[in-house]
């Protein structure tokens, strides 16, 4: 796959247009960041355990010309599937690896029993082992033409379809949906558009109206800073006041030597593009621990500590310090995250592109359907001011894919805010998410229903259970369960009034 | 276009694997050739009152490659249209020239004013002026990728969200989808996929269950045959018994020219492949007259009398006469339907291929997603016994447009008899129309309802107000109004509930 064949497109955005559009892609790259696989997956692969299957799909669902197809692989535990009365959760696969999802999303393998669930993964075209074009899958927009969630949610659909029919016992059965961040919003979709194929979704942190004139651009960012303000005294306006000390000693070359050294990078700054590079990198940093503060020790992105902002914020306490001291505690700040087990020597600043599986197909996915706008003002929130610019946008994603985005699509597509005439969908979110300002919080009708969990970080409802976890995250599990089983009562009671 | 530049792919099945999948071709090709335009389509185009637009449509939505557009016509007139409390009527255009779509529709003309409606009419890709590639359009099948249902119903979304932003006073009015028979099943289809953009749909003769497996493949047929047995006594034995004779004297070269003198054919029969034209051009005169057995004078494929149906039986009333009565008698059926204005000198077995603008664009979509399954028995109904032979209907569709069918992608795109989830669809159909046999007859829930039309054929309701109307499909279109009517209350409701 070359996985760092092409630099990041957000990266990319930044060096070539500063001041345009910085803090959406970073997010994106976050977002999609967060979804590597680790040696962490591996471990637990052994412990969840679940077979591999290859569906042959068709590349093109929507034309009839390329006759092609490819194995999508899926993953499928039926330890605790019931024939009689038993349900299927399909985990509808998001940008990455999917053994890397299945080992993640622990709340499937905690509730199957409950349930009497199969469980099913499936992986979403253009990632891990599902590349339509095997090596070349990425080559050029030809190539690329079928990486769209309409061709995923149509894979899905086919997969139901295939399982349905292949495995006895699965055919009068309800199929739920679920998935997370991006396969979150796959999860609502796919209700949405095969209401056949599902009797209802769980949307967990899906951002659906992360997109151009749904939500403000700027929520994303504030709700970053909140994470900080709130995690200790004067954390965000410290780290607000950081960028400015950076931009002074970053206008000259003693001014950069004194940051790398003062930082304690491992490769020192030595241009203007490395200091961009140097602030995104730190962007994405203060992201990532906004979106995996959860409230115990966990390796999801990085071996962290519980609450890892609280960590970090220690270290940020006063803004009116000295430069030197301001910096240090940047330092000490980014260690937490970089540094949790003390075997760093120093900071890489190119360490967040690694480890990203799906890079290349979330990078041409934000350039063509995927368009989140984001933007910052430095004044709400704790970043440097960035507006959203969608012709520097756009021509950056000419430059880098040969596409052009379309950023009205997914609207029109999926109806924006205008969805309340669909039936049978949990929108959950974590206040502590910076997703959660693009995802639906407030429940539309009775059956679209939002579940807000006030501690809750980047789908913590989706983890598994821990000890650590708070009641709010529990009552959410609960819920989410509750209504699961009214969707599965309804089908089988729907099922007997047929026969 | 060149319309006759290839010919329909139902007689080229006929033709090259006879006794295999006829009657289904058949009726696609009747379907398809009732849309045809005539010079009375040209008259009503003065008194309906329209204008012409085009709107630049993607020419796939669903990919990012190919960012080409093309011109989609579509038609608007707003005499009766009021920016407060109005509403917008959209005609889902099907497989055929927009203006004669608009000028068939009478129905909508006529509750314009009731409604306060814009009448949109929105032309289907590859079809009338819409054509993706111009004069290439059909050229092969990297042309022809792009005639979909999908991509269909995609134009009307985009088309949809344009006129809301180009017409002011449109952005907060409710939109009603309405189509007959393809049309009907898009705009049932619309409402499903894109519920957003319009707040209901009215499906009239929309044979959206004429796939495989939902409803039995003799049906049609049937329904054909009963409307003749209905029409006049021993009428559908006598076309039954005809096939015999017809084969009988098709046997031998004198025989042909026995059945080529006595039917007075333009063209003398000579070959078996001229005889099975013959019979499948007969198969379709009948299928034809089924489904436009209205109740008064008309001249929709042909000019034709009051309850065609009735006429054609008063030549067909007993079977066990001599061959040579048998065949006159089918001779002066024939004649009412091809001769009735008595203009004719000869019948033309290659008329029913003329007159017909989308028969190259039906041909490929039956051939891909529209695989409608015909079957017959010669028992239960009036036809020669043929079998759905998918392999063979496959190997032809593969030998003319180098495509494969895919039967199951409609149900598994558009829910098959799983539909339930959706709400506000009408689904009108009349009993004497072979279509209603994969029609919705049933209520499905409060809000997807079936209304029957005892004496209709196909789609009289979207028919002009006439005074022999039946009492039936005046009620039918009282009630479609009623409900339309509570669509858009309900719209205004929501609408001001959220102000």
């Amino acid at each position: 796959m070359g996985r760092r064949a092409l630099p990041l497109l957000p990266l990319l955005l930044a060096l070539l247009a500063p001041g345009a559009a910085l803090p959406a892609p970073s997010a994106s790259r976050a977002l999609h960041r967060m979804r590597g696989p680790s040696s962490l997956a591996a471990r637990h692969a052994v412990d969840k355990k679940f077979s591999t299957h290859y569906f042959p799909q068709k590349i093109d669902h929507f034309g009839f010309n390329l006759g092609k197809t490819f194995k999508q692989r899926y993953l499928i535990s039926a330890k605790h599937w019931k024939k009689d009365g038993g349900s299927i959760l399909f985990y509808t696969g998001n940008e990455g690896d999917i053994i890397w999802f299945c080992n993640n999303t622990g709340f499937m393998w905690d509730v199957a029993e409950e349930l009497k669930a199969m469980l099913v993964f499936a992986e979403h075209r253009y990632y891990g082992e599902s590349l339509p074009f095997g090596a070349d899958s990425f080559k050029d927009p030809k190539h690329l033409n079928f990486l769209t969630s309409e061709q995923a949610l149509a894979d899905f659909a086919e997969l139901i379809k295939h399982l349905r029919k292949a495995i006895p016992g699965t055919r009068n059965q309800p199929v739920i949906a679920i998935g997370g961040s991006y396969g979150g919003m796959l999860a609502a979709w796919f209700r949405m558009k095969y209401p056949h194929m599902v009797v209802g979704a769980l949307a967990a942190s899906a951002p659906i109206w992360q997109f151009e004139d749904m939500v403000p651009c700027d929520g994303f960012m504030n709700i970053v800073t909140t994470d900080f303000r709130k995690s200790g005294p004067n954390c965000s306006d410290s780290i607000r006041k950081s960028w400015d000390v950076i931009n002074h000693y970053g206008s000259t070359g003693t001014g950069l030597n004194w940051l790398s050294d003062n930082l304690r990078l491992c490769s020192p700054l030595k241009t203007p593009q490395d200091l961009q590079h140097l602030k995104e990198w730190m962007t994405e940093t203060w992201i990532n621990l906004a979106m995996v503060d959860y409230p115990y020790e966990s390796d999801f992105l990085q071996p962290l500590p519980a609450w890892p902002i609280k960590e970090v914020c220690q270290h940020l306490k006063n803004p009116n310090v000295s430069d030197s001291q301001l910096i240090h505690g940047v330092f000490q700040a980014l260690n937490v995250y970089y540094n949790y087990t003390g075997q760093a020597k120093c900071l890489n600043t190119s360490e967040t592109a690694t480890g990203n599986l799906g890079s290349q197909g979330w990078g041409y996915q934000a350039c063509t359907e995927m368009v989140m706008p984001f933007c910052s003002n430095g004044v709400h929130d704790m970043f440097e001011p960035h507006t959203w610019d969608l012709k520097s946008y756009s021509d950056e994603c000419f430059k880098q894919w040969h596409v052009r985005p379309r950023p009205h699509w997914i609207r029109t597509l999926y109806g924006g805010k205008n969805i309340s005439s669909h039936t049978n969908i949990i929108f959950s979110n974590g206040d502590l998410d910076p997703w959660s300002g693009g995802g639906v919080t407030k429940d539309i009708s009775d059956t679209l229903v939002a579940i807000v969990i006030p501690e809750g970080a980047h789908h913590l409802d989706l983890r598994s259970n821990n000890a650590f976890d708070p009641l709010t995250v529990l009552l959410a599990r609960s819920l989410e369960v509750k209504y699961m089983q009214q969707w599965i009562t309804d089908f089988y009671n729907s099922l007997a009034k047929q026969d």
